[in-house]
C-alpha cells in the first residue's frame, strides 16, 4: 500500500504542476478573460489539461472537477479544482493554485483521500502529501514550524459571521487576520505551521475546494472540523458543498471553536 | 526634468530590485527568524543593502526607513520599506515587497515624490511610476485596466472599523474582501485596476509603507484620499503615520468615502 501510496502522491504533485506551468505561462493574458459568469478560460484550459494528464496514465478512474462536475467513471476518483482562487488569477494577483486529491477503489467518504497536492501558480514549491508518508514540500518531507504563527486566514460575509471572528481576540489578542483568495493554498499553509487557523464560516466552500488541502493539513497534523467541532469529510461522487471549514494546529482547535461557535 | 524623472525612475527599480533579489534568495531560510521584536534580520539586511546601493551612484541624498530612521543626509529623499510585509515573510508566504519612492531636492512633502517602486520578493514584475511619465511594470508602460475589479482590500482592526466596512456593501453588494498584507503590493495594484479600492482604517499606516505606492496609484490616476476625502500626504524627514489610508478609481471615490465616513 505504502508503495502505491507514494506513486499516487507523484502522480498528483506532477500533474497539478503541469496545469499550474501552464496557468503561469498563460499569467495576465487573454485568456485571463471572462467566458461566462464566473468561468474564465483559464479554468477550463486547466480543467481539461488535467482530465487528458489523468487519462494518459491507463488508470480506471473518474474526476471530478469545478467547471464540469463528474467526468468518466471508474476505480479512482480524483477530486479537481482547476484553478482555486479564479478572482485572482482574472485581476492577475498571484496568489491562486491547482489542486488535485486522489480517493482509492472503494472508498466513499473525502476523508480517504491517500495523496493530494496543491501547485501554486505564482511563486512557491507544490505542497502534497501521502496518507502515512507525511507531508511534503516540492519533493523533501517536511514538518510542520513548531514556532506559532499570528496569522488567521479568515473568509467571512455575513456582520454575524464577522463578530464570530471578533470573539476571537478575547483568547488570542495577538492574532493577524489575513484573506489572500486561495482556500486550498491557506489551508496548506496552516498545515505546514505558516498560519495558526483557516477560518471560513461562509457554509459554501465545496468539495474540490479543499479536498487536496484538508488531506496535507490532516497528515501534517492539524484539526479539520466544521465550527461545531466536528471532523469534516464530503461527498466524492459529485460536486458538493461541505460548508463552514476551520483547520488549526491542534493544541489551538478548542480556543478557536469556542470563539466562533454560533451563539446559543 | 523629464529625463532627470525617468533616471531616478530606473535607479529606484534597480535598487528595490536588487533587494528583492536578496530576500527571495533567502526565502522561507534562518534569515526570516526575528531578532529582535518585530524586526527580523532580512528587514535590516535589505535596508543595508539599499543604502550601500544609493551611496554607490555618487548622488547627495538621506535615506528614511522603516527600521534605522534616517540614515545620511544631503538633498534627495528617499523612502523605504525594505520589507514590506515582514509578517509574511517570516512565515514563508510569499506576498511582500520592497518598496522606494525618491523625493527631490527643495521639496518637503510626500506628495512631492517624483519616482517610486514596488518590487514584489516572490512572483511578478516591478510596478513603478515616474511622474508625468506614467505607470510600468517591469519594463512595459501601463494603462490601468478598464473593466472594473470586485476587489477591496481591507485593513481594519476594531469592531467600529469593520462596521464601517460592513456600509461598503450598500453600494457595492458584490464586492470581494481581501487582506493579503502587503500595503505597498496592494496599493499597486489598485493603481494597475487590479482592485477597486485600498482601505486601511487604523491610523497607523507610516510614510515608509505607502510612499511609493501612492506615487503609483496617483501616476495611475487613483485617488489617494484619508477617511475624511482629504488628499494624503506626510512627511519626509523622518518616519511617520500617515493615518487611514483609502486608494480607490476615482469614479468610485464618492461612494467609498461616504460608506466608510466616521458615523456622525
Amino acid at each position: 500500500m505504502s508503495k502505491e501510496v507514494e506513486d499516487l502522491r507523484s502522480l498528483v504533485v506532477k500533474i497539478a504542476e503541469g496545469a499550474a506551468r501552464m496557468l503561469r505561462e498563460e499569467w495576465c493574458t487573454e485568456s485571463t478573460k471572462k467566458v461566462k459568469g464566473e468561468t474564465i478560460r483559464a479554468d477550463l484550459e486547466s480543467e481539461r489539461a488535467i482530465f487528458e494528464d489523468l487519462k494518459a496514465q491507463g488508470l480506471s478512474f473518474r474526476m471530478v472537477s469545478e467547471e464540469s462536475g463528474v467526468m468518466g467513471s471508474g476505480d479512482y476518483t480524483f477530486i479537481v479544482d482547476p484553478l482555486d482562487g479564479s478572482l485572482n488569477y482574472e485581476n492577475c494577483i498571484p496568489w491562486c493554485s491547482v489542486s488535485i486529491a486522489v480517493i482509492p477503489p472503494g472508498s466513499r467518504s473525502l476523508s480517504d483521500a491517500v495523496a493530494g497536492a496543491v501547485a501554486p501558480i505564482g511563486f512557491g514549491k507544490t505542497i502534497s502529501f501521502g496518507r502515512g508518508e507525511g507531508c511534503f514540500e516540492g519533493s523533501e518531507r517536511v514538518s510542520p514550524a513548531t514556532s506559532e504563527s499570528e496569522i488567521v486566514f479568515v473568509y467571512v460575509e455575513r456582520p454575524e459571521e464577522a463578530y464570530r471572528i471578533s470573539r476571537l481576540f478575547n483568547y488570542m489578542p495577538k492574532l493577524k487576520v489575513r484573506s489572500l483568495g486561495s482556500s486550498a493554498l491557506e489551508i496548506a499553509m496552516v498545515g505546514l505551521g505558516r498560519g495558526l487557523a483557516f477560518i471560513d464560516l461562509r457554509d459554501k466552500l465545496r468539495n474540490v475546494d479543499v479536498a487536496a488541502a484538508l488531506g496535507i493539513a490532516r497528515e501534517c497534523g492539524a484539526a479539520t472540523l466544521n465550527s461545531r467541532g466536528d471532523e469534516l469529510s464530503g461527498d466524492i461522487d459529485k460536486v458538493s458543498v461541505v460548508g463552514d471549514v476551520i483547520v488549526v494546529r491542534k493544541e489551538r482547535a478548542g480556543d478557536i471553536i469556542r470563539a466562533v461557535s454560533e451563539p446559543p
